[in-house]
């Protein structure tokens, strides 16, 4: 049946969106028992003014732990070729730069037009270009709020398409899908992927982002699973809410996801019990904020032996 | 892209695992509202034993108001020829069997073997056959715990496909698959689904009802769907719970399926503002009982075009 890349963003996505600054010894505690559970791939924060998003503050001292974890494949978000270099510096995997294909969001959120997110995404490219193929982080651009936008509404797929084709242009290896809002559905998710995917080749989309804003995130997975999609964003507890829909959850809760494949016998690498077990340590490092996901609630049913050997401790 | 038929159960299934009961006269209010939202239909209630189950106590008053309603379909759970015979002096249109596929299950459920849920479906489809045409209901026999039991652990398919057998040589129009426990996923339905339209035919599978214990509701209807089942069970709010998961929603939420189908361009024929808010007339009769639901939380996406004209009041 395969086996798909589960991308944790719990402690990029998820605590910019909580009231509370996770201390910097309880990121990297969380990240660690993550990776000991089998994580392979966690966004640990992203180089952002910490004037604009104080919880991410520390993203420079978290980097410099995660990446002595053996076999975690570390991902920083980066606005710009500063941040770029700091992730550059710490020896980031991976580096993901947004760019919200509704452009009244990419001004709200980083104050960019597409032009200057792609000048941005070619300088940065021009930077990775000259690091020697081994200290060379991989290169995503994101296409935010490729389902919609609770600004502008609806957004056309040729806008989505000319996004991917100009960050493919510019020098990215990959561009990703997100829906920030919550807007996808299954169908949706079908046709954008396959579209972009016409655009930019198969290669050079292999991820997406989902949130569970209207409770569709793992039904718009599968859908994507279908279409050849093979990593997956999410979040442990589904930590990012919207500040604009109350009391609905953010992105997909890792716990629940990771069940839906384990169950269906896709390989995750991740051992749910352990993984279910960091829920405690993250509830107490954030008091009040409340973590969402129906598996941890439900527990595993009985019997279930979807789950491989733990992986040895990272 | 097709329609879909939405079976709300929130009056029987959701309402038989709350706590408190439900006045007869908002049960009838929460029917017409939904009925006037353009759910077309809905299961009221079920002939069951008032001792066990008083939330039930007053179907037979619920049910006489119910199929007053134009153009509503309107069903009952039974577990025997008691309750069949109460149905059709009621003029039900639909009647529903519950047949659990663990044995253990069954024997708590209606405490019938399997021999014994079969000779009653005999001696139903039998009293059945004596009605003319226009006033015959539809026969269905439910198989619950299809996909794994909280007593017996997992469910051999070989058994579920014995028990859709046999309830179909008893004499019934059709059988269900019920996922009571929330132990399915999208693979293990498309699975059991392609096994069991293998031995009784497509035609004689055509609904299922799943639980969003583990939260894989949306993403196990989806794969359902693009199985060719054309009929979806669900309550409003999620009601319905499982008293040994705390915390975790029971049934779909009517709103997020019908949300993601209109989402999709699958028509369902309601009213998405019209149905949820039938959700504070219900959250006022159930003080207490927590209503789940993301869509309703989140609103509908801005410019969301989803939705057809409300239909005429029922």
């Amino acid at each position: 049946m395969g086996s798909v890349l589960i991308s944790e963003v719990g402690p990029r996505d998820g605590l910019q969106n909580c009231k509370a600054v996770m201390p910097t010894a309880d990121k990297v505690r969380w990240i660690r028992a993550m990776a000991a559970a089998g994580v392979k791939e966690i966004e640990i924060g992203s180089f952002v003014s910490p004037k604009l998003l104080p919880q991410m503050a520390d993203t420079g001292e978290v980097l410099a732990e995660a990446v002595t974890i053996p076999g975690l494949t570390v991902a920083v978000l980066v606005p710009n070729l500063k941040g770029a270099e700091a992730a550059i510096a710490g020896g980031a995997h991976k580096i993901t730069l947004p760019m919200s294909v509704s452009e009244t969001h990419s001004l709200r959120n980083i104050r960019k037009t597409h032009a200057e997110v792609i000048a941005e995404a070619k300088v940065i490219a021009d930077r990775l270009a000259e690091l020697p193929e081994g200290r060379r982080p991989h290169f995503e651009g994101s296409l935010s709020t490729a389902f919609g936008c609770t600004l502008e509404g609806p957004v056309a797929e040729a806008k989505v398409l000319a996004c991917a084709e100009a960050l493919m242009a510019a020098g990215c290896d990959e561009v990703g899908l997100a829906d920030t809002t919550g807007y996808g559905d299954p169908a949706s998710v079908r046709r954008l992927i396959r579209a972009v995917r016409g655009a930019v080749g198969a290669g050079a989309l292999t991820g997406v982002h989902f949130h569970n804003t209207r409770g569709l995130g793992l039904a718009n997975v599968l859908a994507a699973h279908e279409e050849g999609i093979t990593t997956f964003d999410s979040s442990l507890g589904g930590l990012g809410g919207c500040p604009t829909a109350p009391g609905a959850s953010g992105n997909v809760v890792t716990e629940d996801l990771v069940f839906m494949f384990e169950a269906m016998g896709i390989e995750t690498g991740i051992d749910l019990e352990a993984l279910m077990a960091t829920r405690a340590m993250v509830a107490e490092a954030l008091p009040g904020e409340e973590l969402y996901g129906f598996t941890p609630r439900a527990g595993l049913p009985l019997g279930f032996r979807g789950m491989p050997a733990p992986a040895p401790a990272g």
